[in-house]
């Protein structure tokens, strides 16, 4: 395969090197060849995520959501600086599964996070302006991995709350933080209640001048909201805080209570069994693009798929009876060792 | 193939004929043809279906969730007898995603509805004890579109609430009505806050007798709390009502909330495009657990599976390199042999 004509061994042996010292070029480097969509370059990043696994794993991850204009990048400065403060290393990652939005709304401009971009102890890496749909969130879980083998131990992946975004992320990450708005007694809104389910910490940011008082009262009106719909004997769902990004205040005292809960969930064998399930849920979710994708690009098959569909939302014929015939046609041309490749 | 000599086609044709006349039986019959495992069974049960569809989608398809002891039977009971007496025809059947459930569960007893049982207007349909994982949700989308070919015009499925079980409904049905039992303050509990997103209708039952007053409260709870947490410009989330199973009150007004929904859902193209989505998402399940399973089907690719599953558990493998190994092994035999995976 010429791929790794392209980048031989040595070379990704050179890149790993790079990476396990810490060099935040190399690790830019490995995230970019994790993302390519070329199929050499695939090979390169699996040949050394090979080698930089055993290195893994050590960091935690958090994943930070909001709707947009909430403050995630003040937030993530001011929490990035404290950690580094802390002689912590962090790096901050953006995903964004929905390509429709524009890529500056997430972390297109470094200048955001100006004085974390600054600090030797992180390390930014701004979304790809728009991936390809369902390729980002993947890659963004081996971004996370390469940040790790670099000796990043927090490791922060932003994301626009925007509906599925959300739940894409909290399926790469150990624990979420969701941020919302103060917003006065019935304007309390924005944020979708499954959403909610996913979060270890919802915190309301802007606690801070003529919003004090909002969120406040935002603050309160969630506690009571999520104490009403915690699921019996679940943990007791979400914590509900504020802070403000911009004074800081409350900033350091939201990380204490994420660092407590990430350690009780190390302890209690729950992150490995969290882990262990994202990994299953991933290694399930690429064989099913893969098969699809595969499906999708036999031309005779794709034909039958395009005909299946309007046929089912003519109402037709059923989706199992479309399942069926296409998969037969698939499977008889995958098996049938005379009908060479579909060109 | 043997399975079309087993059912032929004019078999086919009489079983459609007595689903189109409204015999039971026929239904019946029908069903446990589209539930078989069988592959025979399966092409008679798309013959059938192709032949029916025409006859599908008149029904308003109605889930009802809820935990185990809420009082569903008795809720579908008084509901169903309501409806007979409105002249309407109705369908119960039950899906038990989760097969560690024990049938008896749900519908295990005809007599739990014993008047709805006799009724000449209602069909009721026992859940198979324990279906295939992940089989007997597809099929029942199926037996939903028998019974509209039967004529029946309300379609009620009834799932125990038990976390998943209850978003598989919310994906077959227009809409779904979640209930929930009286609870006293902080012990109102006991449902997950993201299947509260699913519901169209929340409904205390047991509003009677001692515990009215806490019916009442938890109402009242339910209603502040969804308030709260409404979103945005979302069509203002699910109703919240109280009803007595028992005593038949409030399960009118539960019904006629229902139906204004659904005509306002109607009108406005709502229902079309929620059913259309359902038809995209059914199809899409189908072909991804048909090729999952042609993959676990092939003996070498389902060892391969097996080895890299604790590989990536052990830290030593990533799930797109697995992905890509299995798909490769997978896909060999027709696609081009100078492709093969790197090793």
């Amino acid at each position: 395969v010429t791929g790794e004509a392209a980048l031989p061994q040595d070379r990704v042996a050179a890149l790993a090197a790079g990476v396990i010292a810490g060099d935040r070029l190399a690790l830019a480097r490995a995230i970019t060849l994790a993302e390519s969509g070329l199929d050499a370059d695939r090979a390169a990043a699996e040949a050394l995520l090979e080698r930089l696994l055993p290195r893994t794993g050590g960091a935690i991850r958090l994943g930070i959501s909001g709707p947009p204009g909430v403050g995630k990048s003040t937030f993530i400065e001011t929490l990035g600086l404290h950690l580094v403060a802390q002689g912590r290393r962090v790096a901050v990652l953006a995903v964004d599964p929905s390509s429709k939005i524009s890529g500056g709304a997430i972390l297109g401009d470094k200048t955001r996070m100006g004085g974390l971009a600054l600090a030797e102890q992180a390390f930014i890496r701004p979304s790809p302006a728009g991936g390809a749909a369902g390729g980002v969130a993947p890659r963004t879980r081996e971004a996370i991995l390469l940040c790790e083998a670099a000796g990043y131990d927090v490791v922060i992946v932003e994301t626009v709350g925007v509906g599925q975004s959300e739940s894409a992320v909290a399926d790469m990450v150990d624990l979420l933080v969701l941020l919302i708005q103060p917003a006065g007694g019935d304007e309390l809104q924005g944020m979708k209640r499954g959403i909610l389910e996913l979060a270890d910490l919802v915190l309301v940011n802007k606690a801070d001048g003529a919003l004090a008082d909002a969120a406040r009262r935002t603050l309160a009106d969630y506690r009571h909201a999520l104490r009403l719909l915690a699921p019996a004997g679940a943990g007791g769902g979400p914590l509900v805080e504020a802070c403000s990004a911009l004074t800081g205040a409350g900033v350091a005292e939201a990380w204490t209570a994420l660092a407590a809960r990430h350690a009780a969930l190390a302890e209690g064998g729950g992150l490995a069994a969290r882990r262990q399930a994202q990994a299953r849920r991933w290694l399930r979710s690429e064989l099913e693009l893969g098969l699809l994708a595969a499906l999708a690009a036999d031309p005779a098959v794709a034909a039958g798929l395009k005909d299946c569909q309007s046929r089912i939302l003519a109402g037709n014929m059923t989706p199992p009876a479309a399942a069926r015939r296409l998969l037969a046609a698939f499977l008889k041309r995958a098996r049938a060792p005379a009908d060479g490749p579909p060109s």
